[in-house]
């Protein structure tokens, strides 16, 4: 199907003068010119599209990053590193760093990666993010909260098989990477959310000494805050 | 011990302007007064500031669903009810929401709230996050990428006993609240930092062709972005 220029901001939901910046910025390739004004685009075009806008409003990527990971695509470099780049571009969670607890970190953090036969040179920017984390419960003196690391990271190595898992069967790397970042961002939301109901349902077991009315986890107050 | 205010501070790391304001907002008791300008304070001052602490900037709580949890443990109601409004003071994830996709979410989040025998209000805020987040996926036109929901509530399930189990032992309700919180709250950063990492791993795996130098996922570029 080849299209001009409104055809493709209907098909692709991306107004015209982001697809002429997108254009400038070269993360989109110029259409075929027709005539001094008028130019044809096509499929690739509004797959294209949709891979940024998925890149930058879900993934939250960086325009950079963005130009990064297609620019791995285009090189048909393979499916693993794509994913390890578009991965890198995902903001990571702010985590305070206090020098003092950061060897302490750095040891529970290298345990762990160690118990599950992971490797990482050292510094790696994921790494550095769970090091960081792992010191904020330190520093809140909370250290004994990461008593169960060994077993939350058995558990994130059974989601991670699920996240690849739903990438199966997509048609082309274009499509792997986009779900890849919407499995991974809203998929972060989506386990937060199933963790809270899960939660209030096992300390309705472990907690619950049978004063609500058969719901699990019905507090009567505060009322639920307005939604954002 | 007892100590006046100066101590109080030091003690518990809050600054006497900020300990006066929470006195005034009746967050927390007044000290004994032993003379027009002096009164002293106790360990239940020092524990009672801490929570406070990490219920607003770690659990990132409003100051009224503060005086909801702090409420619920002076009034000596359960664990679980305790637990259930601090984690319905925590923030939820922004998620937009689309009417004509409501329907099909809201079905897909009864089924799977249904499968694991969860018992949940209609309407229940945290159903609502899930419903909303669900919708997105439908929006992005990636419906297929929620086919393993119930696998990873599943996960959440087993996620949320380690969250309970890591709260045991801790010795009374006002460190299992702050617990709770510190645990949610961090705990969602350190799994997603933790299936970030798993994912690289199992993206090697499943995609990696033998083009990296034998450390998983180690893209080579970009450069990392600067630590925020």
């Amino acid at each position: 199907m080849v299209m001009r220029m409104a055809e493709l901001s209907r098909e692709s939901g991306v107004p015209v003068a982001t697809i002429k910046y997108y254009i400038r910025e070269g993360l989109v390739r110029p259409g075929q010119r027709t005539s001094r004004n008028q130019a044809l685009y096509d499929e690739g075009h509004v797959r294209r599209l949709k891979l940024i806008r998925v890149l930058l409003d879900v993934g939250g990527l960086s325009i950079s990053n963005v130009h990064a990971v297609l620019a791995a695509i285009d090189e048909q470099i393979s499916t693993h590193r794509v994913l390890g780049i578009a991965q890198h571009g995902l903001p990571r969670p702010q985590v305070g760093m206090d020098e003092p607890t950061r060897e302490w970190a750095s040891a529970l953090a290298r345990k762990v990666i160690e118990e599950r036969g992971w490797q990482f040179r050292p510094g790696h920017p994921v790494v550095e993010t769970l090091v960081g984390t792992l010191s904020a419960f330190a520093e809140l003196k909370r250290p004994e909260l990461t008593d169960h690391l060994g077993e939350y990271a058995a558990l994130a190595e059974q989601i991670a098989e699920l996240d690849l898992a739903t990438l199966d069967g997509l048609p082309d790397i274009e499509s792997t990477v986009e779900g890849a970042v919407v499995a991974t961002a809203l998929g972060d939301v989506l386990l937060a959310t199933l963790r809270r109901l899960a939660q209030q349902v096992a300390s309705e077991r472990r907690f619950g000494n049978g004063d609500n009315d058969g719901h699990a986890a019905d507090p009567p107050l505060p009322p639920p805050p307005a939604r954002r």
